[in-house]
């Protein structure tokens, strides 16, 4: 018998139906002798209607009762989901977030958790009930109903695991697992058997975005064994996320090829190169609430360097005009050159840390398909270049084949 | 200072902009210098539709995850309306029949309020907040969410007020206030400005629906001055309902003029008369859920009687099959008979308990109109007859004329 806590996000629970669905999926493991906690999101929908509700009484919602009411949603699908386990037969429980109770602080709308009184759960589990929770809620000290803000119930989910010692965390989705490439890139792409937390950090900063990334980091501090699966699909064991397996760094060196799209680059040419001069440039760009990526500056010459980094497409005027009319003339910089039509490229892998000819090997690779690289930055755990966007698909595709990622997992 | 408890029904919390009518109302009640607890029910449609979506999944609804999912309407309200009245510069918070905490007993769907915490409200009232709390809801000992039943949040507005002595809870409603008759039968129909609780009990229970008959009850046990007012006039002091004052009881000696004009009469004729045959008569009819409204008996003569009494008129054909295929010949009636046109009309008045004539007043009034009594019923302040229903405007006109109920109060 294992303890299994199984999320399910607003889409599967979308409808009567799905919630029917989603019923007999439980029932199903349940009957298999396993204790089953599920935690659920909002009705898909639900969630913007009730914050549009707010919106037409007040411009900036008040967070304390903005809460009081966007809670609401994920009580209605415990209470129906509860019911439509009854309807199989099962024994089935619903907790509002209070009622576990999931102790968070008093940060309205973003609140962490703080810690779960798992011993109500734990009394109904042994007595054959399947308990339903309700995500992305929690009560602070004073009673008061707190958020943990969107896609709080993958975090819900993880910390109950972490509470209830379960022996997996189980998030359904609307993907059957993580890839070691976006599949509509590379026809090629496998899903992955295992992936490890920080492998799955990477991979969802660059856009694989399959899972919070709250919720792994999560997972990963409490060692929570952690499996996406499809929640439209009734076989399929997803991808397992786990902690650092040293028997695994071995064998596969590279877990996925992760990449963006929209990426600009922007270079600050002849900057003096003097302490204080990263903040000087970057600080104008963040005042402006510009996210920037990629930073990076050489070693300069003549006592002047070269600054670069990336921002998403989109905010790439914006910083471009910041940098021209305040920077430059203010650091006296030589000259702002940018490229809106940038990509980013990144191999990821947690066996690269202990295997050298990683990044070389991926330099070829491109270099043999003629394709520049215009920038690059490394981490631990993963490489990253920036391209022209056009080769952005074929330089998916020949580094997938030429890390072995279409080969099987041994 | 006065302290003040407020109930909003679902029509006054309709829309958006219904909440933020009701918001510049409170706020002008508290800029007077009072304080102020309000107590909403669910957006108008909201519980509908929620029930409505528990029937997709179960036929008969779990009660416990029922109460889950409706008591969220209510939820959604104290968070608009808390919103609504920052908007207008007024401090306040909301709060869940589970946060307040109104205890009540487990029956849900009908739970029954034990006791009601007010340190957390009277705290916040001595911060100059106005307090928003969820109408219809409750918890259990166990921490189970409960709901009241339909109409409820009537019932937790007097229980709070009895709970916090206010000096008075308004009950705004979408009429202004308890009438001597409906205005629609007789346009001479007055506002009351005071009716006492069980005259109020009397007319609630004939069709005069402006309170639910529980709340009524509560606030008569425990002394709590209830007003009635329209919650869409801005002026207007509605009707208070009050516990019996001896000084009005020697003025006006009838308050009001109930009917209800969906009845059906049925006398069972040539009844043996011997004791349980009440039982025998009525047992069947109750057993097959049809409602019996007024019940008379004679006394008999040669060891016989006629039975008669009155049932809903959706409900004649039912009852009437009942009785003359199992009542009549197992208890040896001579014969059923009955008329599905019949109306009820009733003079209600404290008064009349230390008023002789009433009566002989009322049947007088009707003899000379050629209004024939079919039926006679009378309790301590009230006095009830049945006619053919083709009569029952014309009843109700001339007895509000005639005890004097279109003359202004003194």
């Amino acid at each position: 018998m294992a303890l299994i806590v199984q999320k399910y996000g607003g889409t599967s629970v979308g409808s009567p139906d799905r919630i029917k669905n989603v019923a007999r999926r439980v029932a199903k493991f349940k009957a298999l002798g396993n204790q089953v906690v599920v935690v659920v999101s909002a009705m898909s929908g639900e969630t913007n209607r009730l914050v549009a509700l707010a919106h037409e009484i007040q411009k900036h919602p008040d967070p304390r009762e903005l809460d009081v009411i966007i809670s609401t949603g994920e009580q209605v699908t415990i209470g129906l989901l509860s019911m439509a386990l009854k309807e199989h037969g099962v024994k089935a429980k619903s907790y509002t977030g209070a009622q576990v109770k999931i102790l968070t602080d008093s940060a309205h709308t973003k609140a962490r958790i703080v810690s779960i009184d798992e011993q109500n759960i734990m009394g109904d589990l042994e007595k054959d009930c399947v308990v339903v929770v309700a995500g992305f809620q929690g009560v602070d000290e004073h009673g008061n109903i707190t958020t943990l803000g969107r896609g709080g119930s993958d975090t819900t989910g993880v910390a109950i695991a972490a509470a209830l010692r379960a022996d997996e965390c189980q998030i359904y989705t609307d993907v059957d697992g993580v890839y070691t490439t976006d599949p509509r890139v590379v026809p090629e792409a496998r899903r992955l058997k295992s992936i490890t937390f920080e492998e799955m950090l990477e991979m969802s900063s660059m856009g694989s975005k399959v899972l919070q990334l709250r919720s792994v980091e999560f997972a990963g501090k409490y060692k929570v064994k952690l499996r996406v699966l499809s929640s439209f699909e009734e076989e399929g064991e997803g991808t397992l996320i786990t902690v650092e397996d040293n028997d695994k760094m071995e064998q596969a060196i590279i877990s996925g090829i992760a990449f963006n799209r929209d990426e600009a680059k922007i270079t600050v040419m002849g900057v003096p190169d003097k302490p204080g001069i990263a903040y000087q440039i970057l600080g104008p760009v963040s005042d402006a609430n510009i996210d920037v990526d990629i930073i990076i500056q050489n070693v300069g010459e003549d006592g002047a360097t070269d600054f670069s980094f990336t921002v998403h497409r989109n905010e790439y005027a914006k910083a471009m005009d910041i940098l021209k009319s305040k920077v430059q003339p203010h650091i006296g910089a030589r000259e702002v050159i940018g490229d809106s039509r940038a990509a980013k490229v990144s191999v990821v892998g947690v066996g690269m840390r202990s295997h050298v000819g990683i990044a070389s090997k991926m330099f070829r690779t491109l270099a043999e398909e003629g394709i520049n690289i215009q920038m690059i930055s490394t981490s631990e755990i993963k490489i990253s270049v920036v391209i022209d966007e056009k080769y952005l698909e074929l330089a998916v595709r020949v580094l997938h084949k030429a890390f072995g990622l279409d080969q099987e997992e041994a």
